[in-house]
Formats: structure tokens, sequence, C-alpha cells
């Protein structure tokens, strides 16, 4: 592996399969000018080449665009002098913002859907009980007692039992929550294969992996977007769009339609629908009651009461399903903020059962926090608005091609360095972007603990606007849309906010269990947003904890990874359960101390600066 | 009321509304000939009106048409001579064939389907748990726990529990097996009315019954032919035509679609057909296999093993219901030959739990045989084939207009008393008129003890046909049908079979449990047949044990009576399930002895004429 060294630094970098030096850079933390987020138009990201080969384009007769060379043998290159000044400021552990954290192992594999085989003695004519009771009484001593069979199962079992003289292997789901027995399907032969499917509805993504029951292996993986987004961005608009004539049946379809070709999608050629037994979903609880067709209304109506938090075991066609009828089941929910994706993070993460205190995040719209170990689980919702989606942001937008992920801003020109997603000319700026953009106008000084912006410079990036004062991240001539790409001081605001209602929500959860922020051990991030977070800047507005950074870990996906351990262990499901039940909600609106510590959080980092120590200094 | 003397005998009898004089004689068992079955059409019925007025036809100047007279006022009429010699033999009981016996009374009513009134607390913001949360809270203080939830109840929850201040009534079903509870409805208010509905599948008659669940009170009524005869007359022609590509949906379609347009007829006007809530079945084990759409096949192969005995409950969704869905409860069968109408019968006639030791007989195509008091139950089913419902005989048919239903021998001139259902011309003999037939025939001595004709007398009646000697019942000019009705000694010799089968079920069954038939201190005599039977006829040709006449009771459709009680008694369905769990079933064609007791049956009254002392004398 080819070997970058950035002068005036020292350190070496190493180069990894197909990245430019821009990403060298961008991973090691170091600032090069950059507008167009590294699609090669703004021509700003040069470099000079003092030793090694590279493959790239020659500008002004001297320089490489940084962004679209690409070392051939170990290179040292010089970042321009606007850069090397903001060395002191930027030099940081960017590339591992933070451990990620390998989830979701389990010791044995034993399915809520048990494979049962069974060697039933063949009828005589002095012991000729029926089928079915000959079968139950074969399963009753499997420890397996009065099964529910659906009618389309009774059918069946004359047949299968007489395919192979009275062997057969039963396909039984056992729920966790009520130990009930459902005879799901008899066969003569075992399935092959015997699937599974564990589902993640977010709110906007939906994840699908299909799983080998009997390994627990992934087989196969597709996402895509909620399809309810064009009924509205947010789970807000949905709830409202559920009031129109039939609004909530339609919201259920597209959804319930869109996880089927999902499956198909990830099935591929593994299998058929018809292979797949059991489905597994974790969801928030405005989602899980979209997807059953429940009533959402009461959900965002005080006090908030959802119409169910643990759900009962469906099959596929009381949903509608055709062509295949899975055992379908919920990820228990905990109240109306707190879902199902919670639940299964919670478990999935193992804090429940380790000593470490942990405070577990999960960022998005409501920020859900849970804070606990094996002792003891509290948790809540903090309404943060959208600004971390990229919602209520003037040119906010979702983390898709174009989005801005990334900002630094050289402190002396203030000229950022923007990286977008696929590193193409930017249409607008995503959550990971808006923070990074917020952490670092604060850090070069554009804008003051309260957010306002420094409004006597002569900077063609900062000024006043048709909304009020803005920092231009990208000027229309390098951005894909018609108009300069700006952060206004209300979008700063509603940043602000946004962080301001997590960190408090954090502090009061964890205040209310008589521990402070300091004795968090762990801070867990999950879902796809904690996922691209810098801990750093993060920390540096205030909307994280100021903790040892080798506290924080990544989780990523942590809905999906509950929703498949739920698939192929009972006893992680009942787990679940267990959580959804015994954690402690608090509904922060009616916390009595809440709103003080929202308000003071509501600057940078924070009014109380020693709890910010390493921000202070 | 008007009373009439039959000179030469003394005794009066009254007339009932509308009766005709050949009624009144045909209650008091005054033989009068009669060819044409009372349609006034042979002009043999001839009396001679002594004194009061009549209504009537005047023939041969002096005469009246009995079966076309009606007495005005008290009357005094003279029977011919032919018919007088013949009263010693006739004049008995026919009136009162045997006692009927109320049943399916029930101390309380408590359904299985129970209404249970819920006055839950509103939710607060400090607790403000799920809906279905609450629900389950509610109904666990009232002893109901983790009841099962189908999707379309739970969708309900939210807008029923905020009508009324979450008051709200909940219907759950508990399975009396299995103790399991199922959540049917939720309602704001009572459900007004609450309705339930009894079947019985008769193989060739259903009957409905729909019932107040509060009160337990019957509704309505409604009843017809079972519409797959059409597919085959018997229980075995039907499981052939199973065979065929989608003929056993095609059988369970028709019983489905013709029992739902029997509870419209039944409802008419006292609801709709969604106020049904549940349904309890009564069948044999085939008619509930062929209901179910389970594969009947296996009943009629050796070992004779049914798919399912005992039955998991139902939604009629499940059972492709539109309009409705009420939990569908059916009363479990013993074996492939007895089925849920004699477990049903067995309880409602209470013969289980009472210190006598009761022979219960269901005659029909088989013949299903109970012994047992409330300390052991033992059965049988007697293959007897399908005489007794007409089959196999040459002019047999259906109790249906126009079957002679009774027929009396004049012992010197061998004229018949011929009387049909519904009094039209005769077009066939059913049952009852079968066994009075060959009781007769028996009686005069035109047949002997091995059941074959005497051949030696020259009456016109008497006489050699293409099928071997026969009795000719009715000669064509006095029938709907072209041609003369006859009873060949192949049809006589049929009926013995199907007697003898019975009564050597009986006396093997009795025999098992160390008992003799005389011990037998009740006979219940169950099914429309059982009710059209004539106890002397019966026992006179040896069907049935030769017992003093008060033990005989008729019970009528015992297994209607049984599913009703099922739906208004949650004990007396749980006594249904503990019945057929603990019952003993022989497998008669298995056992040691059935064979011997069978060919010793095969006479009249039978081998062992030490069985029959009152016929012997």
């Amino acid at each position: 592996m080819v070997k970058v060294k950035f002068l005036p630094f020292e350190e070496e970098y190493e180069v990894f399969e197909g990245e430019t030096l821009f990403d060298v850079a961008l991973r090691a933390g170091i600032h090069i000018n950059a507008s167009c987020g590294g699609a090669g138009g703004c021509n700003r990201c040069k470099v000079r080449l003092i030793a090694g080969k590279v493959e790239g384009e020659i500008i002004e007769g001297l320089y490489y665009k940084a962004c679209q060379t690409y070392p051939l043998t170990d290179v040292v290159v010089e970042v321009p002098l606007t850069a090397i000044l903001d060395k002191t400021a930027l030099y940081r552990q960017v590339k591992k913002r933070a451990k990620s954290l390998e989830i979701s192992e389990v010791k044995s594999i034993l399915s809520p859907l048990r494979e049962v085989f069974l060697r039933l003695k063949e009828p005589t004519i002095e012991e000729n009980t029926s089928d079915f009771t000959r079968l139950k009484d074969g399963l009753a001593k499997q420890g397996i007692s009065e099964p529910e069979v659906p009618l389309e199962v009774l059918r069946k079992v004359p047949y299968v039992l007489r395919q192979k003289k009275f062997t057969a292997t039963a396909y039984v789901y056992q729920d966790p929550g009520t130990s009930k027995n459902y005879l799901v399907d008899l066969t003569a032969e075992p399935l092959e294969p015997f699937l599974g499917v564990a589902v993640d509805v977010g709110t906007t993504t939906l994840q699908v992996e299909v799983i080998d029951l009997r390994k627990g292996e992934t087989l196969g993986f597709a996402s895509d977007y909620n399809p309810q987004i064009k009924y509205g961005d947010d789970v807000i608009t949905r709830i409202e769009f559920c009031k129109k004539q039939e609004g909530l049946e339609v919201l259920s379809k597209v959804l319930k339609e869109k996880i089927v070709l999902l499956i198909k999608e990830a099935l591929g050629t593994r299998g058929r629908l018809e292979d797949i037994k059991l489905i597994s979903l974790a969801g928030n609880t405005v989602m899980t009651h979209l997807f059953l067709e429940l009533e959402p209304r009461y959900l965002r109506e005080y006090p908030y009461v959802p119409v169910a938090t643990e759900f009962p075991v469906f099959r596929g066609e009381d949903l509608g399903f055709k062509g295949f009828n899975p055992v379908v089941q919920l990820i228990p929910c905990k109240a109306s903020y707190v879902g199902g994706d919670i639940v299964a993070g919670v478990v999935a993460s193992k804090m429940c059962e380790e000593a470490p205190i942990t405070l577990f995040i999960d960022l998005g719209t409501n920020g859900e926090v849970v804070v606990g170990n094996q002792d003891f689980l509290v948790c809540a919702a903090c309404s943060a608005g959208p600004a971390f989606e990229g919602g209520g942001i003037k040119h906010g937008m979702r983390a898709t091609l174009g989005a801005i992920e990334m900002v630094n801003i050289d402190p002396y020109t203030y000229e950022p360095m923007v990286v977008t997603i696929g590193r193409v000319k930017p249409v607008g700026i995503c959550g990971s972007g808006i923070l990074s953009l917020l952490a670092s106008l604060f850090r070069v000084g554009l804008i003051d603990k309260s957010g306002k912006i420094k409004k006597d410079l002569s900077n063609p990036r900062i000024r006043e606007g048709s909304e009020g004062w803005e920092y231009v991240i990208v000027f229309k001539e390098e951005a894909q849309t018609e108009e300069d790409i700006v952060f206004t001081e209300a979008d700063i605001e509603n940043v602000i906010r946004a962080k301001g209602a997590i960190f408090a929500g954090c502090q009061i959860l964890v205040e209310s269990v008589g521990l402070s922020l300091k004795d968090i051990e762990r801070v867990y991030l999950a879902g796809t947003f904690g996922n691209y977070l810098d801990v750093e800047d993060a920390i540096y507005i205030g909307l994280l904890p100021d903790l040892e950074r080798d506290r924080f870990f990544f989780l990523g996906n942590t809905s999906l990874a509950g929703a498949r351990l739920a698939l192929f262990s009972q006893e992680r499901f009942a787990k679940m359960r267990e959580v959804a039940n015994t954690m402690t909600h608090f509904e922060l609106s009616n916390h009595p101390g809440y709103m003080d510590a929202y308000v003071a959080a509501l600057f940078l980092p924070h009014t109380d600066e020693t709890l910010f120590p390493t921000i202070k200094k």
C-alpha cells in the first residue's frame, strides 16, 4: 500500500484502494480548500507534488487537483499555506470518529420459529386416534403444548404424515411473550431453504435482510426509501395525512408493498417468497402503527397514548401479503416516541446486560435517548425537530447524492473545504454537514456562543441575505443549483434548538437516576445519522456530552440488528419484550426540570461551560 | 273437542284439529285398508256412519272414505269386517311410540363467548400506557389473561375506548379445551342483539337455530336438505366424490353456502348477519371433515383415521364466510364414525351424568351406539348400510312427500293399510315404513324367521317378480309411479342385515363392559329416524332389545340440541370435549365377538329367542 505525506506535516498516511489525495487528506483531518464537494470543478484543492508519482490533472502548471489525483507510488505533496495555518484546529482524528462496535452476536441459534422433527407411531386399528391428536401428542413430547393450528396447516396434516410414514418436520412459532405455540407449517422433509427476514422500518429508509434461520447468517440485503415519504417527510406530516379519507390505509399499503419488493430483491435467487417463514420487524412507534394500519393520531395528541406497544403475532395474510404467509413478529415499542427500533437497539447493543453505565442515543427527527446498564434502564424521546435530517434548514436536504456531508472552514480566509456525498457538485447540506459546518463556524469564531454571525468582517462569504445574515458555503457557480448554498442565522438557531433538546434530554435522564453526565461510561451512537456524526464536532457544539473520546461508539443500524437477532434467537426477542416492559419512560414535556435544562443548552456549547471542559480549554 | 267411536270397539278417541277419521284410526291403532297412502284415491278405507255428523264424500251410497272425512260432531262409525278381525294384532299404542324427553335445559347461561364489561382508567400524561395494554390489564382483572387479538379488533381499540370514556364491552371467547382466550370484538355499547347459531350438519338434513346468547332462547329456525346430496347420497359416495379434482372444495363450499343461507332464513328480521358472533356446529365426523375441507378419504381406509376429532376454534373468515366473522366452534368427534353429533347427544341427554345405564342409539346410515352412565361410556358405530334411509331397497326413498311411512297388513286378506307422508299417493317407502312393513309381514306370517316370503299363498300381493319373490304394497293404479311398489326378499335381507348390525353392536358394546342387554335401564333414541320409529315394530323385528317399553325415550335431534347447549354454556361444551376424550370407542370390525353376534342377529327377531321374551310370547 502506498503512502502519502502532506508537507509541512511529517506524518505519513496510507492510501486505500481508489482514494484520491483529497480523500486521504479528509481522513487525516488536513484542510484543503474545496467548494465543489470533491467533484473536480472548483480547482481550489490544489497541492504541489514534491516526490513520487501520481495520476492526475496538472493545473496552473504546478499543482494537482487533490480531488482528482491518485497516488501511484509513495508520494510527498505540499498543501498551500492557507491550510497549514489551520492545522492546529483541524488536525484531529477524523478517520476514527468513534469506534464502531460489532453487535448482534448470539451464543446459540434458537429461532422463535422452531424446527421440530417428529417421528410418530403409525396408526393401527387398535390405536387409530386422529392425525391431529397424534401430531399434538408428538409435539407435546417435545414440550410444545396446545399449539394454535391454522386451518390451512390442519388441511395438510393427513397428506404430510402419510408421505414419510408419519415422520415429519413441524415449524412451531413460540411467542416469547405469552409462550403460546403456533404450528406454522408441517412438512415431510425439512424446508430447504428455511428463511427469515429482518426489517427495519425507518421513517426515511427501509432496510431488509434475508437470513438463514438455521445458521443465523445474512444471505441478502436490500434498502430503499420509505415510500411514505411522498405523503409526508416526517412522522408528524404522515400522522396528519392519516386524517384524510383512507390516508392510513394508503400509508400502510405502500409501506407493506415496498417491504415485499425489498424482500424479493434481497432474496434474489436464494429462494422463493414462500420459503420465508418468519419476518421480524423493528420500527419506531409511528412506523409500527402505520405498518399495522393502527390509528396513529393519538400518538401525537396529549397524553400521547399508543394503540399498542406490544403486538400479537400476525400472519402474512392478516397483513394482506400475497404468495407467502410468514409469521410476522414485531419488536415491542416502549411509548409513543420510543419505539421498537430503540428497544431492538438496547438489546442488540447488550447495554442492558453489562455493567458500564451507557448512554444510547439514536439521532433523528426525534432523538431517542436511553440511559442504563444491567440494573436499570430509563428512556426518553427528545423532540429535536427535523434539523438533523436537513428539515427546517434553508438549503438542508437528506443525506443523498450531492449533499454536503462535511465542511471545514479556514480560520483566516474563511474558505471552506466542502465534501459532498458522491463527490459531486453540491446540491444542499445534510445533517452531518450541518453539524460539521456549525462546529467549524463556531471554532473559527464566525459565530458566537448564541449562534449569532460575526457581522463586522468584510468577507464575501459573510453577508446579509434576504433572510438575514448568512454564511455562503458554496457560490452558485460551483453548485448544482441555480443559487448560492448558504447557512443562515435562522438555520443556526434551528440546529441549536435541536442539539439543545437532545443534550437536555440526556442530562435530565441521567440526573433522573441520580447520576451526572460524567458518570456515563459509554456513549452508544445508533442509527445512520450517528454513523456519519463527527464526535468532536458534536461535542464542540454541545450536542453530545464532553466525555473522553474513547467512550464513544458507533453502532450502526441497531434497529435492523435487533430485528435480525429476534429472528434467530427466541431468547433475544424475549429480552426485548422484557426491556420494553421494564424500562422506565420519561415524558420530557411533562418533566419539571426539562425546560430549564433545554434553555440552558441553547448556547454553544452550553450556558454552563463547566460541562464542556475540553471545549473550554 | 269431538270424539269418534270405531265400532265394534267401545273406546272413544278425541279428534284433533284437522284430523280425518283415517288419522284418528291411525293414532288409535285401528286397521283400515288403504293403498293410496291416505290420498283419497283407492276408495278402500271405507267406514259406515252410525251416528253423528261428518263432512266427507259418500261412496257406494253407504260408506265414507275415512281419509277424506272430517267429524263435525261426536260420531260413531263402523269399520268393515276385515279390519275387526285384525284388531288383536293391531291394537297397540301407536300414538305413544315412546316417551319424548325434554333435553337441553341448562342451569345457568354462560356462553363460551363471554361478554365482559370494562371500566378502564383514562390515560394521563403520567400513566400513558397503550390502549392495548390498558385493555389487557382490564381483562386480566376479570380473569382473562393473554387474549389472542386479531388485527381487525386491535385496529378498533383506540376508537372504541374513546367513545365512552374508556368504558367498553369486550367479547371474549374462551376455548373450553385449552382455556385460551380470544378477543372477538370490542364495542362501546353492549351488542344488541347478541346472537349465536347452532348448526346440525346431517348427511341428509341441515338444521339451523338462531339463539339469543344472553338468554339462551331460540329465536329462529331453518332447515333444508344438505346440498351435498346431489354429489352423493351418503357419506361413502361423498368421500369418493372428494377424490375428484376439487371434489372436496366443492362439497365444502356448497355446504357452507347453504348453512349461511339457512342462517339468513332463520335470522329473518331479528338481526343482521354481523350480529352473529358465535356458531356452534355438530355433525358426524365425515360432515365435520367436509365442512372444514379436511381430507375425508382416510376415514374409510383402514385403519380409519380421522384428520382431526378435536378442532381448533376458527373464525368465519377462515372458512370463507363473507359479511360476518363469528367464532366457529365445532363439537368434537370421537372417531371416524362416531362424530360430534353423537358426542353432542350424549351430553345433551345427560346420560353421561346420571346413574341409570343408558343405551343411546342414533339410527341412520350408520347406527351409532353409546352405552354408559355417569361412570363409564363406551361407543361404537354399526355399519348398518343405507337401508333405514331407503337405500338399497328397490322402492326405497327418503322420508319425503309420498313416502310410505307406515304399513299394516290385514292378517287374513294381506291387504295393507298404507300411510304416506303428506297423505298423497305413494311414491316409495321410507325407513319407518320399511320397519313397519317388515314387522307387519313377520307378524302376519308372510315371512319366516329368516325373512323368506311364504310362497304357497294364492294372493295377488305375494308373487315372484323379476328380482325374486316380493310383496306388492301398492299396485301402480294407486301409486304416483308407473309401477307397482313392492318389497322384495332382497330388500328384506338388506333390512335384516341393517337391523342385525345395530343389534349386534348394542349387544357387543353392552357385553364389553360386563353387562347384558337386560341391564339397560333406558334406551335413548336420537335423530329424526328415531323419532318416527315404532318401538314395538323395532323390537318385533329384533332391531331394538326387548325391554320394558317404558324404558324407551325419543330424544329428537340431539345433535342440534348439543350444538345449542354448547352455544350458551361453556361448561356444557367443555363436557363434550371431556366426553370425546374419555369415552371408549370400539372398532366393531376388529372386535372378536362381533361377527358371531351379527350372524346370530340375522334372524327375526334373533337366533336366540330368549333375548326377545315378549315377542316369543
